[in-house]
């Protein structure tokens, strides 16, 4: 029987559980808050990864270290690594900090993106506007999620007000995107790949809303080409998702994302091998499962909101995931995928769950 | 959160505990031995519920009751219901726990069985043996399950002496069966029923080795009536499985489950809810999901055996579920589900499977 330790007790990591269990693994969750959500599905240690102090003697029982957030102190990470393997290795982290290097390694990889310049004054602020335009994005270098971290500036007063703050800084070129789109991918240290269909996204205020899986998508090729450049670039094992604007036909990759990712959630009900059951086969070192879909799928996410589930169950081929989360606004406490034999049927059973949440999806 | 009290902490209870905390429910399983396979997703409490003695006050912290094996103590169970809803309703079980009353409630619905007889005494086999002939199976009255309490009587003397060891048995005809089928039903309370396709199952030594979902299989629509029939006589609320013997095109039921069953094991990733899901959905009084198949699929029981997973992982469409109980002969300890789309890809991957468990299947 092996043990993962997870890094994180959050929905990620519960839902890492569940799809581990029944492969024959246990699980420890090393997370500095009590009574997080993943804590029934193991055993929990108080550590907090994101602090360079956490102990890395309180995982020694795990086979094996993965993570479910990014927010994770290398230092302690590598003082782990000494102890017990750390999969994915924590390299990626270093990059996936600090946006400005996030956006280096896609140039250097040849991998298109919005263009962007690093603003750590006015003077760079103002060049900035020069060279991008307005409006423009401005973002903290460190890592925010969820929309956490952005601004965007409609002129230069706002420009100027938000650099004033201080800190190092992003500016993004403000894209009018027709899609967004991601693809989830999962690699072994041995260099094999698959690649999940792509992912038409919606985002509302800067967090996810729905997620439908296009299984026929004319940019899954390239898309996926860059998320295997990535992977390649890194090493890396296991799951990893890059999300993409799409304008005017062209892709620009907007972040990558090392660990499962909420725009792969859909793939539980929705792939013949869930991106969860994917990573951890990538963790423990076992061949990845097919990334097929296996039925026309979608996924809601409940924001700061919860269907009762016996509203759901009346809904046809709708699949309640709920995250035993305390609920608050904007938090991410659930979601819902549909699966449908049509993609005709499929939008009818969405718009069913969309009366249940209250919102057009 | 609702709280779901399973009694019985073992793969059927672990598995409903899988199906149901993304439902957001909670479980507390009540099990005498320590170190069942169902703890880790729940609370255990000690308590024998083959025993009169059962304390109905550890399971205080449910809001439902259900239970996962037969050999319950109705007169326990009946005490749990002064204080706590009990789903199904108990009743069923005087009848599953004594053969002879099973076969009666079959016969009282015009579900045909293959003949059968009380036999109490050396008349009695003597008679049976006149009117059902020889060989004929004989089996103790009280609950046996994996074909324990069974044996084949093949002469007068091996009858005689099986008889002589006391105990009310119940001698049945003797069948040489075409094939062994089950239909896994679910029921709600206030009477809607969904019908899982055919399951079309291979038991070698008395224990169930192979399960087949059969779609379109001409003996569906008798047998789920069948299986309706007997759920409606009970008012019964969750999974109920019926086995049978097809022979010459004609069925006899051979016996019901009232609990979700091994032959319905395929449903997890075969069917678009599974038999664990449905089952909790009626227990705690939402509509249960459609029983529709996703895809061709077939379910293989790890029987004192555990493949490597990582070997099992290297077949396309094979999904492992594993126990985690200990490895003894004869012991379910956990199975394959293979999922396909089509039947000749299913069963190609069906005989690598069979590769690596050793056995054709």
């Amino acid at each position: 029987m092996r043990t993962v330790g997870i890094l994180g007790g959050g929905q990620l990591a519960r839902m890492l559980a569940l799809a581990g269990i029944p492969l024959g693994l246990r699980f420890v969750f090393a997370s500095p808050q009590p009574g997080e959500c993943a804590f029934e599905l193991g055993r929990a240690v108080v550590a907090d990864w994101r602090s360079v102090e956490a102990d890395p003697g309180v995982l020694a029982e795990a086979d094996v270290v993965t993570w479910e957030f990014e927010n994770i102190s290398l230092r302690a990470l590598r003082r782990l690594e000494k102890i017990l393997p750390v999969i994915p290795s924590p390299e990626i982290l270093a990059v996936k900090q600090d946006r400005l290097r996030e956006k280096q390694v896609f140039c250097s990889l040849s991998i298109p993106t919005a263009d962007f310049a690093p603003v750590d004054s006015a003077e760079d602020a103002r060049k900035a506007a020069e060279v991008l335009g307005l409006p423009l994005v401005l973002k903290t270098r460190a890592h925010g999620y969820d929309g956490k971290g952005q601004v965007i500036a409609r002129d230069i007063s706002h420009l100027e007000e938000s650099v004033s703050r201080g800190g190092h800084l992003l500016a993004e070129r403000f894209v009018t995107f027709d899609r967004e789109l991601s693809v989830v991918g999962v690699r072994t240290a041995d260099g094999s790949h698959r690649f999940y269909p792509v992912t038409e996204n919606i985002h509302r205020e800067g967090i996810l809303r729905v997620s439908r899986c296009r299984p026929d998508d004319p940019k899954w090729h390239e898309a996926s080409e860059y998320v295997r450049r990535l992977m390649d670039y890194f090493g890396y094992a296991g799951v990893l998702a890059v999300e993409f604007f799409e304008k005017d036909g062209g892709l620009l990759a907007n972040e990558f994302s090392p660990r499962v990712h909420n725009t792969g959630h859909w793939t539980i009900e929705g792939a013949e091998t869930s991106q969860f059951e994917n990573h951890l086969r990538a963790v423990v070192g076992w061949e990845p499962g097919s990334t097929a879909p296996v039925a026309h799928a979608v996924m809601v996410n409940c924001i700061g909101f919860l269907p009762a589930p016996e509203d759901v169950a009346r809904i046809p081929g709708a699949h309640m995931h709920i995250y035993g989360k305390a609920i608050r606004p904007r938090r991410k406490v659930g979601h819902i995928t549909v699966r449908a034999g049509s993609q005709a049927l499929l939008e009818e059973r969405l718009r069913a769950v969309g009366r249940l949440l209250d919102e057009a999806v």
